[in-house]
């Protein structure tokens, strides 16, 4: 589809995955008040297996910025616990009704609506604890939090998700021209752009960077954001089922505004390499610390998952 | 129902709830990236009328610990949203599955499913951002959105609605004798109790409280819990559907383990009025500056909605 050979996911990110699947998993694993077949439930959907794209753009910011991978893992479980927790809500019969999620049975699915509901309302609240209780000094665990729950919230994810649904099957939906495309890019930039934007401040703030760097890794973000979402919708129209682990082609059957259905497939697989080649350059000046973060933003668009 | 006359509402209760709902009105008023449905949702219940027992508790351990109304309103906003997101997500049809709550249509009945879980998302989320961006000094910051996410995460509020949930129809039910009372007990701290508790940690927090009058207020909380749950269970059994404004009774139909149920409603009430005078005395050494906690510990056993 994207025409160069799918590259493997970069090493530098297959380095960090069992470092972070062993973080979340310690913050998950202990024995407190949480009925069993809650914690069940939370750790089936947080430790799936996964690209663990946001928690290592957590880790490779902190890096470029100077910082070490310790003190930024925090805010790395934080960021991926709020994905995991958007994932068990957008999947519900009320919202995208998914049976399958990254090859497996839904949350919903295997455990029931209620324990699926419950279980992600748990890891959005542990997300904050995380980084309140574990980010140092605590005037950055409480910028860490407010970050996070901009990102998160209403303004942003949430917000963007609202949007989501109501342009499916909605007014807005197969417009063509640029006020689409202004609609389009405002929906991703809130529903995913702002959690991967918010992932790369997290690891900024903690690895203490100044203002200039902390403006170049939300440029980047926000390029790298937009090209994950066009990304994902190429590979709707086009990866099998068995590639992508869930049922595809279902946009185009909502109806759902797309960049393929907007732009065409060839316009958009050229759109998101100019917005990857531009995002590298936004990061140029942390020179060979930002190798890392170009790395994975060329995985983002060559992906096949 | 409760032998004594029904008391009114402390008029000092009353006096905060017009400050309060003011508070909550301009935290969630802004145009921002939030779509318009969305926010009509978040407000329709968070607006609702209400006791607004959360946020009185932050102000008056406030209070008591020489603390002032101002510096304590975002704590104080915050529970109130964290509350308000429960009820939304509990009402859902996969939950408690109610229509009517405070009288009015609930959330999902207004809105839909889809956007009440959102807004119940967003609430959640809403509460840490205005606890990390609006309490000072920053450390308070973070402790309060730690003690927040203790409160209302797995091991505390959801994960006590869920433990109630697989006790409704589940093997725990109808058990006579100490070890139901201790389930019983464990469920609503949980549930209820750790939220009413954190309201009186945040008021002491923003208040810079001394750990000894942190650990009066929370005895005093764990107290009043206890009582408010005691009375909610009092309350589904004898009172009309008019003055409740929820369907009621429908414990009993679920088959869940209630106070009423396990002890009869006398022993019961005894059981409520004998916690509210020792959750005084654990007040006590506050002096003349408790005595508004007091007062609303009263009220609590005392309601008639």
């Amino acid at each position: 589809m994207l025409q160069k050979p799918l590259s493997s996911y970069p090493e530098i990110a297959e380095q960090f995955i069992p470092q972070i699947d062993a973080a979340l998993d310690a913050r998950t694993a202990t024995e407190d008040g949480c009925p069993a077949r809650l914690r069940e439930a939370i750790r089936y959907s947080l430790l799936a297996p996964g690209k663990r794209l946001r928690p290592i753009l957590v880790l490779l910011a902190a890096e470029a910025c100077q910082g070490n991978a310790e003190a930024a893992m925090p805010g790395a479980c934080a960021v991926e616990m709020v994905h995991a927790y958007s994932l068990i809500h957008d999947d519900l019969p009320a919202m995208d009704d998914d049976d399958l999620r990254r090859g497996r049975p839904t949350c919903h699915k295997a455990f029931g609506e209620a324990t699926a509901i419950l279980a992600g309302d748990a890891l959005l609240t542990l997300a904050f604890e995380v980084l309140a209780k574990e980010v140092q000094p605590a005037e950055t665990a409480a910028a860490c939090c407010a970050a996070l729950a901009e990102a998160a919230g209403a303004a942003n994810m949430v917000g963007g998700q609202a949007a989501d649904l109501d342009t499916a099957g909605g007014d807005g939906r197969r417009q063509d021209g640029p006020s689409s495309l202004a609609v389009l890019e405002s929906i991703h930039h809130r529903k995913t752009g702002a959690m991967i934007r918010v992932s790369l401040r997290l690891g900024g703030l903690v690895a203490g960077a100044e203002l200039a760097q902390l403006a170049a890794l939300d440029a980047f973000g926000r390029r790298v954001g937009l090209c994950f979402q066009i990304t994902d919708d190429l590979l709707d129209v086009q990866s099998s089922q068995v590639a992508m682990g869930k049922r595809v082609g279902k946009d185009a059957q909502h109806g759902k505004l797309t960049f393929p259905s907007l732009l065409g497939v060839d316009r958009s697989i050229q759109y998101a390499r100019r917005l990857t080649a531009e995002a590298c350059q936004d990061v140029a000046f942390f020179g060979a610390r930002a190798e890392g973060l170009c790395k994975l933003a060329w995985y983002v668009v060559e992906r096949s998952r």
